[in-house]
């Protein structure tokens, strides 16, 4: 286990609430306050990861874009490779994609066939769990190449949209719920 | 300085050339392999920050969304803060946008207006470095909202593109060029 160095309650003190955005009736949460804050950011990771030690995990997928940041840092903190979960169209080589469902409309997105070994040990780490749609579509890629995802980990929850729901096979963090 | 433990050479062969991605004519140069292996993940955020020591550095900076990945990694190697450079449109608090061109068109980046305290020392990070019209706007940004940016540091360098002469006023450092 990793020594966590700051609490939950400093953390969701430095985010900020964005009013109507990135539409009206929408309350955004802006982590760009924490992300550069040397020890909130570090804090954050170190919770995030909290569950395992260097080589409990092999690969840290990270979900386009914001998860990027997480996942890499969770990555070197966890001495794990990383993996991208891309927009569609965004990833070079062979892919698989996976579409869901949004209030209005769908998104599509893709993995590498050959992200990563079968049987890998996976912690999915994303900034927010909202309603959840992007993450099952993440675990279902994941799953289709043989991943084994341990967890999912995410900075931030909104829990009233009920997204762990879609996510019930397998524990799921947050560290600042809504 | 920051002990390195893998080689250049061990980077690039990581390194999959994908023909006629994302368009016919160019060949893309596909990162996935190196990102996921840990060693060479862990060892190539390591050159890319080695003229740096924790403490020597206030923020790293990060380009969408590639540039997450290693700018998230390369911000806890250097206990440092990480601060995104966005497309327009993303970001949700007041920001600043700067436009450059690209072969067909332009493209807009945008900052937060409050991303750094003035006088900042940054070091910006993306995963690659082509014609450099990303990173120029990036810098262009940067500096003016108060930040002092003491390197910009590239994975991959294509230096047929010219990209470093756009950048010609502080060191550049890439691991890998062609």
């Amino acid at each position: 286990m990793t020594q966590a160095t700051v609490t939950a309650s400093e953390l969701e003190q430095a985010i900020r609430n964005i009013p109507d955005f990135p539409k009206p009736g929408v309350q955004f949460k802006d982590i760009t306050p924490l992300l550069s804050d040397p020890r909130l950011l570090s804090g954050a990771v170190d919770l995030m990861v909290s569950a395992f030690k260097p080589g409990d995990v092999d690969v840290v997928v990270g979900i386009d874009a914001r998860g990027f940041i997480f996942a890499g840092a969770a990555a070197i903190k966890l001495q794990a490779g990383f993996v991208p979960v891309r927009k569609k169209g965004k990833l070079p080589f062979k892919t698989h994609e996976q579409s869901y469902s949004l209030e209005y409309g769908s998104n599509t997105i893709a993995i590498h066939q050959d992200a990563i070994r079968e049987g890998s040990r996976i912690l999915l780490v994303d900034d927010l769990l909202a309603t959840g749609g992007t993450a099952e579509a993440a675990v279902q890629l994941l799953e289709r190449i043989g991943g084994r995802i341990l967890q999912a980990s995410f900075l931030i929850e909104l829990s009233f949209l009920r997204g762990r729901d879609r996510l019930a096979r397998f524990p799921i963090r947050s560290q600042i719920t809504y």
